[in-house]
């Protein structure tokens, strides 16, 4: 069942500057009516840069030390950003890892697509990984406060595992590369 | 700064059942004030079911395969569910397991807490591992359809690095159980 099947009406309560925020009328699989709240997201991509080679010994990643008013403080991420209308999700991973850490890659290598939390938003995140990184200026929005951290792979994994590091695309990214480095 | 320090004014727009949006005129770092839209959400749990001995050559797993309104599908996801009102996130998580699978488990071991997207939302997930598993009979809500899929770890894996699995909190815990079982 496709999601224009299951729809039986709409409502749209807000329409903010990153979501929108309806009440939709939906049919389940069953048959049966019910009332859902959903979040709807044009979506995002996000991106580890590895500066040395990633099949190295212990590759450098940078990541970014950002403040989100959501998390009440600092938190690690790696370059991300919502995708502009019509923009590519590969596009978009190199418009956010220039604009906020001023690098660019030749080489972007696609990981994986997900939804950030289906239970009550369509968004979906895409995964990167970049590699041959150029290091330049950043140039970042006004509401952005972001500290560039360059760190070892394995460090940036040791602080996955003891918590550290907070945000869900970071951790899963970390640990995609990590695992298949590994041959998982 | 803390978020206390770091609100100038909130404006809830609405109150829904599974989460409230607000949006809050915010003092950043720099001094400046902006707005910003953001879903408060009680926070959730996440368990990953282990059948067999976690330390043996492919242990089986449960996963959930779950309609999904705003996956417009099915997906495949481990149980999980929203933290009720004072309960603490162990008990959600093995609430969740009774309720999605049936499952209840000797042994519950944490292992990290994320932010799902800190850009908009509040919402962490507490993740864990549950191994030790008796399986019983589920007792799922009404608008959850849900089939409990037992599969083997590596088979799990391959689906997180194929994109099968599209759903970040299962494909965290999948990567984070097996990458720090293979000492990354």
């Amino acid at each position: 069942m496709t999601r224009r099947e299951a729809q039986v009406a709409s409502q749209r309560i807000y329409t903010g500057r990153v979501v929108k925020l309806d009440v939709d009328q939906v049919r389940f699989p069953d048959g049966s009516i019910g009332e859902l709240e959903i979040l709807r997201h044009p979506g995002a991509s996000a991106i580890l840069p590895v500066l040395s080679d990633l099949d190295g010994p212990d590759p450098q990643v940078l990541l970014l030390r950002q403040y989100r008013y959501a998390a009440d403080g600092e938190i690690y991420e790696i370059p991300a950003g919502r995708l502009e209308p019509g923009e590519a999700p590969v596009a978009c991973a190199i418009r956010e890892l220039k604009e906020e850490t001023g690098c660019t890659a030749e080489r972007i290598e696609p990981l994986v697509t997900l939804y950030t939390t289906p239970g009550f938003t369509d968004e979906r995140i895409h995964l990167f990984v970049a590699t041959g990184i150029t290091r330049g200026e950043a140039a970042r929005e006004a509401d952005e406060f972001v500290e560039v951290v360059p760190m070892s792979f394995t460090r940036a994994l040791e602080m996955v595992r003891d918590g550290q590091i907070q945000d869900a695309k970071t951790a899963v990214t970390l640990l995609y590369v990590a695992g298949f480095r590994a041959g998982l």
